[in-house]
């Protein structure tokens, strides 16, 4: 009889393609489409025609190893869902999402990084998913144990569903990413990538200013040492009409690597010693900070280098009232407080996107880009009811 | 139909006041009541009168940061919030809380305090919310990176919402709560305050003894370093006929300050060299460790005082039936051993009640005073349903 | 109206044993029944008659201290609920369990160890449980205060439902467990014991070669000081015609002591340095590693021993088809990489069976072993909402 009524339920409410996998009861299939891995996403529709609550799987990334790996179709998805979880992030008092509930993700950390560590772990809460956190991973191949980075990817993909590595290697992401079966996402590895970091600077320059071609972008400070503004530069280089200036000390100059790579896109440049100029003509002012560490004795090298460019009122002055300062944080002085009450001061906000940024990269590497409309965990709950409801009611 | 079907239903369950937050489907308005900051609490009616099951959201913290800042009134709402919260613990296993689900904590500890950080993140949990954890924070600004704790706290209030802070410099809590939109909860900041602590001292009190006024207390042991005792004695020092005596090695003698504050709000107060005079007379003998850390070289001193004031046996002989030791935990060998096993030991309850009025300050902190009626959420949850059966049965 | 039509629902579904601990509405019993402490396993039938979905509280461990605390018949027992396991991780996407939902476990690890400590945390949850992190327990007892580890367990035990306890010192976690009242799992106490690790070695035989009775073991390497191998000796012992091969160097030979245990246990057994005509006779060759702490300043002994037994390519010639190679891990050469890509290869799988020992112990030690039937936790799920349903529908 049960059977029977069940039987008898309308069929859009039943037809759900194979695939789904909120429902409790009606599929158990685990996680294990095909990735892409490491390569760009590309789209694979599902067939579920019949279905009006369609999932939509259209992409799963297999890793995020780099920032190079992304072509501009792959950055426009991301931001996509990215924005997205702006919204699913408000709800999350009344509405949690449960759109990784029984996921597990293992952040390996070789070496401290609390910043990125703590945006990724509330990334994956607050989309309904549980952490590990290891911040002493090094425990792993302490000096006694010796223990290769692959054994231990070897186990620990074996306790979770994706691994996010921070290692003090160059490449350790990749090798990590070769090794797992499981996705990977390199959350920093020593003087190569952080292209979450990438990642979410773009971002934030196409959620505050509105597009990303015809940017005028002015790199301000350590253009030598610092990963992030390379990493930006290679990222915006796939956008139209972008000009970037460069204004930063002698000693901590864009490398050649970088300018050449930017004429191979016909990425106008030039180089400048005047930031007031610059900020009178840009879209993003985009300030980091001098890494004292890279100066070793010569601290009078530093000083100079350090004082030299500062975003401060005279800078705001000069500003278009549309544009904004970016910075990766920590800053030291290199953008004073009096900025901070700016709306141009972008700086937090910055940080905020990469919640959002790693939300999204969460959700595409462990269920790819299905459909975020809030009807469809409710149908899908609700059918795992019926059969309850149904059992009960005839009798 | 389905849409007909809904409007049909019995009003008392569907009448809920729109401030409402824990149906996933009626409301999703985010948690963003204006907060009393820094200040005492007050009370703000709801006016549901419509409906059965009323929502009381009577009470919204701002921050804690120090002992002080609570009067009686807010005192006793605490309290009172802190003794459902043992019902809502004896719940977890067959009806976990939900009251803090999708809320995120952070513990931001520039200094480790196990016993303080596990205390919040069970209080955290057994409410249903989530934590990300920080234990070394000071890692935010490291050396070479010198971020303000004002830039961290920025940061860090885009990825949860609550920070519970451990510092080492005094009025660090202040400053993060005037940095931060969302509450923060001053887990020890250094030689200043240590508030929770001593809400839960003065809990523990008021649910060992059953009342707060009239109490005779015995302070014992290091009263000159010890943050404890002084925050108790503020604390305390807001009931009806208090009497506290001080029992201390003369090093640790307790200082001038606390004895004018007694003197400026009446409360009776005396020092003593007899502690088996002072159990004798008391409600609650208050036990404290003598700082080894505060005598430098002078270990002669230290192991004078250490052993000057022991609660054992003979302490136990002459203290009344109804009274109590308390110790803030740890100790060392203060209070014997063979203490525990005595009713009247009430030390590990302190502790355990710790936990009670973490849940109560992250309730109060987070979602305010509503009501717990168990009934609440089940009709909430019921609520939901509602629109799921009915697209399913009517057809 | 709602009451009756409550009351007239089909028996069956009502009548479920009053220690069902699953439904938010019908029970709350808390977790309470008598534990049976460091003891053998035994059963307790509940007597459900009548319902079709019975809950078999079959079992329920009291604390996890030592490997020989546990019979044939408890192993087989933890091992069925191991084997069970596996479906319930393969679920956790789709269907996550909440067998220990609301459950709260507290990782007290007073040196580290990550490995362990993860594959407990991932177990907690992939059974729904919640987890409190202490990697540094060292800071409890810290110099200055000097807190016993008792009085740490008293804490604890307050905030947590079972404690996972890592510690430097032999014989605490049997201190531990005789002090909390909440059930106790040893994950390494020193030199002492780490029965969790025995478990999930004797666990992979059974599950590589499907028997544990008439197994013949090759145990490799460091004999004399890896605690995983003499315990692995002292479980496989309660087998029938189990023949155990010692290979190793000379200055790391098995002890008497095991010997002799096996000798009174009627254990054949047979020293041999040659490990390739071991393999060739045996079903599992137990490789481990060469602890170069061990032997101080004399580095060459090290280097002598430690190249002298090495699992490659040559022994998996000669091992039979339907052999294993096991090692507790981390490695470091003395099983080659060349075997990694060998089905025999088992000790990736190991690690991962740690995990299921893990979820099975925490299962029976938390809530014992009721049946995991899927339709159990639907049943009373449905419960929960025939109540609603029925508010709701009799109108």
């Amino acid at each position: 009889m049960a059977v029977a009524a069940r039987a008898a339920l309308p069929l859009p409410h039943l037809s759900l393609p194979s695939t789904s996998r909120r429902s409790p009861r009606l599929s158990l299939t685990p996680s294990s489409a095909p990735r892409l891995r490491g390569g760009a996403a590309t789209s694979v529709a599902a067939g579920t025609s019949a279905a009006p609550q369609q999932h939509q799987v259209t992409t799963r990334l297999g890793d995020v190893i780099e920032a190079q790996q992304f072509d501009r179709d792959a950055l426009n998805e991301i931001f996509e869902v990215a924005r997205e979880m702006e919204a699913v992030e408000r709800g999350s008092h009344g509405a949690p999402s449960r759109v990784l509930e029984g996921y597990l993700m293992a952040t390996l950390f070789y070496e401290p990084s609390t910043r990125t560590r703590l945006s990724f772990e509330a990334a994956m809460r607050r989309l309904g998913g549980e952490v590990l956190t290891t911040e002493n991973a090094r425990e792993f191949s302490s000096a006694a144990k010796g223990e290769t980075l692959e054994d231990t990817i070897r186990t620990v993909e074996g306790y979770s569903d994706i691994i996010v590595l921070r290692h003090f290697e160059s490449g350790a992401a990749r090798r990590a990413a070769d090794t797992a079966n499981i996705p990977v996402i390199n959350a920093g590895d020593g003087p190569g990538q952080h292209p979450t970091q990438a990642l979410l600077d773009v971002y934030t320059i196409k959620r505050e200013i509105g597009t990303l071609d015809g940017i005028k972008l002015g790199l301000v400070g350590d253009l030598a040492n610092g990963r992030t503004v390379r990493s930006l530069a290679y990222l915006i280089a796939k956008y139209q009409n972008i000009k970037i200036y460069f204004v930063s000390p002698d000693v901590v100059k864009m490398k050649d690597d970088i300018k050449d790579y930017l004429n191979s896109k016909g990425v106008e440049w030039e180089e400048s010693s005047d930031l007031l100029e610059v900020a009178s003509k840009c879209d993003v002012i985009y300030q980091t900070r001098i890494q004292k560490e890279r100066f070793g004795e010569r601290i009078d090298l530093y000083e100079a280098a350090r004082g030299k460019y500062i975003v401060d009122k005279k800078v705001l002055d000069v500003l278009p009232k549309h544009a904004v300062i970016m910075h990766p944080l920590p800053r030291l002085d290199e953008v004073t407080v009096e900025v901070d009450s700016d709306p141009r001061a972008a700086y937090f906000r910055q940080a905020k996107n990469g919640l959002y940024i790693r939300m999204a990269l969460l959700k595409l590497l462990l269920v790819g880009n299905k459909s975020l409309d809030p009807c469809e965990n409710a149908a899908l709950f609700c059918m795992a009811n019926v059969h309850v409801q149904i059992l009960v009611h005839v009798t």
